[in-house]
C-alpha cells in the first residue's frame, strides 16, 4: 500500500481518481498553513462535503487501523494535517479540540518563526521555544498527534526530537547531504545530523520529487530519484525512509503568495515569478498516478518486495500505529 | 504634567479619581496582552463605556496634542497600548486597523517568543525575526505606532532599535546595571547596552516602582527609587528617562495566570503563589496619588523644575509628538 505523507493539492474528485489510479492507499493532506482556528473549521467543512460527494473514492482516517479498513474497502484514506500551528492560535487546549476533529499530524511552524519554534527561513535559529514550544510538544505527545518537522529549522528539529517522548516525522523533505544546499529551496532539505537523530529515535522521513528540492531540479530523472531513495535507505535504514511527495496542483499564484507570506507580509521573502507556472513536476511524476512506475523502477534498482512495502507505506503505518493508537491518546 | 507610560489596573472610576488626585495628565493603559483581535475589540468597547461614564475625568488621546488638550480641560488622557502583538494575529494589515481604533503603543512580544520577536523569558534569544519581525517593524513605523520593548529579549531590543526608522521606547523597565539581575523578575531590567542604543537614537525608558524590579524589593525606599532615577538620568541623559510605573491593582490570581501563560501553557514558567497577594506596592507608592510626593523628593534630590518636567512627562510628549504626529502617519 502506498502512503503519501504529504500532498497539498486543491482537493477535487479528479485528484481522488488519480489516487485510485496510482494505487495510493493513504494521503496526508494539509488542511491549514496560516489559517486561523475559524478558517480551519471551514476547510474541514469543505472536506466533509468532499467525503460525502466522493464516498466511493475517499474516507477520513484517524488511525492506522482506519487506513487499513478504508484500503480494504477499495478507497483511499485521507489523513488531516497542519503545516503550521497557526490554527491553535496559541491556545494549548485547541490541540485536543482539533484532534477531536480528526487532525493527526502537526508541523510546528511553516518556514518562519512562531511562538512555538523557528522555521527553516530564519537567519537566527533559536529552535523550540523555552516555554510555549516545550509545553506544546508535551501536549501533542499526550493527545496523540504526530509532530512534523519538515519546514522547521535545524535546531527546532534537534530540540524537538530530543524533547518529544515519542518518535517524530519529517513528512516531506529530502536529505541535504544528497541534494546539496544549491537546490532552489535550499533551506528545506534536512541535515544528516537531524536525520540521524530522527531515525535513531524511531522517526520517519518522507522523500519528495518536488523539483525545488531535487539536486538537478526539473531535469532530475526518475533514476536519480530512485538513487536518492536508495542512498537515504542505506544511510538511515530502510525502516525510516518513506514517501512524502509534497505534490500539489490546481492553484493559481494567489495560493503561492498565501503559502509564502500568509497575511504577515507585504513582501515575499522568496521571489514569486508571476509569469511562470505555479509549480512544475518532473516528467516521470506528473501526478500520484506515477507511483506504480516508480515502484517498478525501485524493484529494478534492487528493492525487495519487503523493503518496497516499508518505503512505500509500511513505515508510515508503523509510526501511525505507535502515535495514534496508544492507549493514552 | 505627569505622563505614566504604563499602568495595567483593572479600569474603574476609582482609578480615574486617583489619577486626578495624583495630577496624572496621561496614562498609557494596556488593552491587550494575549487577547485575540476579537477579544481586543471587546476591551476597547469596555473602554468606550468607561469614557462615556467618566467623561468628567478621562478621555482618549491618540496624539500628543490630544493629551495637551485633555489636560487643559482638567482631565486625564488615556492612551491605548498593547503589551503583545497577539491582537494582530499575524496579519500585518491589522496594524493600521488597530491604529484606526486608537491604539498607539505596541510591545512586540510579552516575555515569550512569537512570530515577530523573542521575549525576555526565552533561554535562546533569536531577536527580531528575519521576515515577519522586520516587516512588522516597518509597518509600525509607517502607520505611526510607538514600538515598546519592555518585555522583549536583549537581542530583540538591539535588533529593533537598529531596524526602526524612528525612536522606540521601553515604557516600563528598570536599568539592569542599577537594580542587578537578582531582582525577582531578573529578566525584565534592561542592560546598559540596550539603554545606550535606545537613548542614542532618541528613545525613552520609563522607570517603575514595581517591587519585583527594584533592587531591595518591597523594602526599597522612596529615596532609593529617586536614586535610581538620578543614576539613570546621569547615565543616559535627562531627555531619555521618564516614568512607566507598571502600576496595577484590582485583580485576582486568575489575571496573574492570564499574564503569565495566556492560553499557551498548562504550567506557569514563573511560580504563582496563590496564597500571597497578587501584587504589593512600596509604602510610598500605593497608587498614582503618590506622584506629587515623589516629585517633592526629586526636587530635594536636586532635580530642577525643567528636568523634573522632562522626566515626569515632557520626554514622553516629545516622543509622542515625533511618532504619532508625523505627516506620513
Amino acid at each position: 500500500m502506498v502512503v503519501d505523507c504529504l500532498e497539498y493539492s486543491n482537493p477535487s474528485r479528479e485528484r481522488f481518481v488519480e489516487w485510485r489510479e496510482g494505487g495510493v492507499g493513504c494521503v496526508h493532506v494539509t488542511v491549514a498553513v496560516w489559517e486561523t482556528a475559524r478558517e480551519t473549521l471551514s476547510v474541514l467543512g469543505r472536506w466533509n462535503d468532499l467525503f460525502a460527494e466522493n464516498g466511493d473514492l475517499v474516507a477520513l482516517a484517524t488511525s492506522a487501523q482506519d487506513i487499513r479498513d478504508i484500503v480494504a474497502s477499495g478507497r483511499t484514506a485521507v489523513m488531516f494535517g497542519f503545516q503550521n500551528t497557526a490554527p491553535f492560535e496559541d491556545d494549548i487546549r485547541l490541540v485536543r479540540v482539533f484532534h477531536d476533529l480528526g487532525v493527526r499530524i502537526v508541523q510546528l511552524t511553516y518556514n518562519t518563526q512562531n511562538s512555538i519554534a523557528a522555521g527553516c527561513w530564519e537567519d537566527d535559529d533559536a529552535g523550540l521555544s523555552t516555554h510555549v514550544g516545550r509545553q506544546f510538544v508535551r501536549e501533542l505527545n499526550e493527545v496523540g498527534m504526530l509532530i512534523d518537522l519538515s519546514h522547521c529549522s535545524e535546531r527546532t528539529c534537534l530540540d524537538t526530537i530530543a524533547e518529544s517522548s515519542v518518535p517524530v516525522a519529517v513528512t516531506h523533505a529530502n536529505p541535504l547531504e544528497f541534494v546539496g544546499s544549491e537546490v532552489e529551496l535550499g533551506r528545506r532539505p534536512k541535515s544528516s545530523e537531524v536525520l540521524e537523530q530522527l531515525t535513531a529515535r524511531g522517526g520517519v522521513v518522507g522523500l519528495s520529487p518536488y523539483v525545488r528540492m531535487l539536486k538537478n531540479g526539473i531535469r532530475t530523472t526518475e533514476q536519480e530519484f530512485v538513487d536518492m531513495i536508495s542512498w537515504t535507505v542505506d544511510r538511515f535504514g530502510v525502516e525510516h525512509v518513506a514517501m512524502g511527495t509534497d505534490f500539489y496542483t490546481g492553484y493559481g499564484v494567489e495560493a503561492v503568495k498565501w503559502w509564502r507570506m500568509g497575511r504577515w507580509g507585504r513582501e515575499s521573502p522568496v521571489p514569486i515569478d508571476e509569469s511562470a507556472p505555479v509549480v512544475e513536476w518532473p516528467a516521470w511524476f506528473q501526478s500520484p498516478t506515477a507511483f506504480p512506475t516508480l515502484m517498478d523502477s525501485m524493484r529494478r534498482a534492487g528493492f525487495t518486495d519487503h523493503d518496497l512495502g516499508l518505503v512505500m507505506g509500511g513505515n508510515w503505518l508503523r509510526l501511525f500505529d505507535e502515535i495514534f493508537d496508544r492507549p493514552s491518546a
